[in-house]
């Protein structure tokens, strides 16, 4: 299983948003709609172990997850205004203490950043993804991954004091800073290689 | 430099389709629009030393090429719905003969995707994206390479025909097969692993 943390900074905790508007009114949405399209598309397939956890923190109703399970979402399409839809969806839900299902595959609850990595660090290793990090050298095949990175934001330093208390390891995909969602498409890659390495071809 | 070419098999050649509609009424315009994003966009900055070519062949007015100039662009955002508006203006030119200037850095012209691939042939080599291609192997870091993908659809018959005239490079990302912005994103890191190199750091 791979698994993905994006930090929505600003990203709307309300319905109310503007679906032609998803970079400005609601707080680059747009950001994270590319990573859900990058953790899970595959040419007329999607990838079904992997999982997505995006963190709310914007306006009006902060903090809201919002978590995407690849073996069981339907309805998911490429484009980044139908996945704003699926979001809009999720944000409709009223949630109390404990997680909701939405659609098949995406639930939405109040845990926030910490709740999230707490989780995610019992059950896999986790990767903060860093300008500064090393190579990215996966050694361990059958590893459960847990990467985390920001949206066009870094991780705050409160987020990354949180996150260090679960000693991820630090990496980086090299000098040039790339969008989170390329990011992405580039680690399920170098995942890919792994597991489907060229030579088995 | 790199170059891209990816052919719309059925993208919309009028600039009377629908901004809320990119993946029905815009023959998967939305394809296209990813495809831009993953050559161009690095995290606060654009690829400078890059082209696109898109191939409209669509109803109602086929063909149409547009171009996109990586040191010229501007006006450029992320999300899919201001980069439509962008093609919109450039379908909304009259073309004669030679190619025209829409906004900065995008041309529109006439050209189809033999005229287009044998003009890069001239000045390039010419790589063919191809499941069952051989791996990328960049020997030469200072290649021009121009990179030919389908959009949601591999190339037709027709079209390989034509690009095998020039003989191209049959390369493969391994057995995996993946949208094609996905595999722009992967091939613009591979590239940047020659010219910026993790030993640099």
């Amino acid at each position: 299983m791979r698994r993905f943390v994006v930090v929505g900074h600003r990203a709307v905790t309300s319905s109310n948003f503007n679906l032609n508007d998803l970079c400005g009114s609601a707080g680059r949405l747009d950001v994270l709609l590319r990573c859900i399209n990058s953790v899970f598309f595959l040419s007329h397939d999607l990838r079904r172990d992997a999982e997505l956890y995006l963190i709310f923190k914007g306006e009006p109703d902060p903090p809201k997850t919002i978590k995407f399970v690849g073996n069981e979402l339907k309805y998911l399409n490429p484009d980044e205004r139908s996945t704003a839809a699926l979001i809009r969806n999720a944000l409709m839900k009223k949630i109390k203490k404990s997680e909701i299902r939405s659609t098949p595959g995406i639930y939405i609850s109040r845990n926030n950043f910490e709740d999230t990595i707490e989780k995610l660090a019992n059950i896999s290793k986790l990767i903060y993804l860093r300008e500064d990090g090393k190579p990215f050298d996966q050694k361990e095949t059958d590893q459960d991954y847990t990467f985390v990175l920001g949206d066009d934001r870094n991780l705050s330093k409160e987020e990354e004091g949180i996150l260090k208390k679960f000693q991820p390891e630090i990496i980086s995909l090299g000098p040039i800073s790339y969008h989170s969602d390329h990011c992405i498409t580039i680690l399920n890659w170098l995942l890919d290689q792994n597991t489907n390495p060229y030579e088995s071809k």
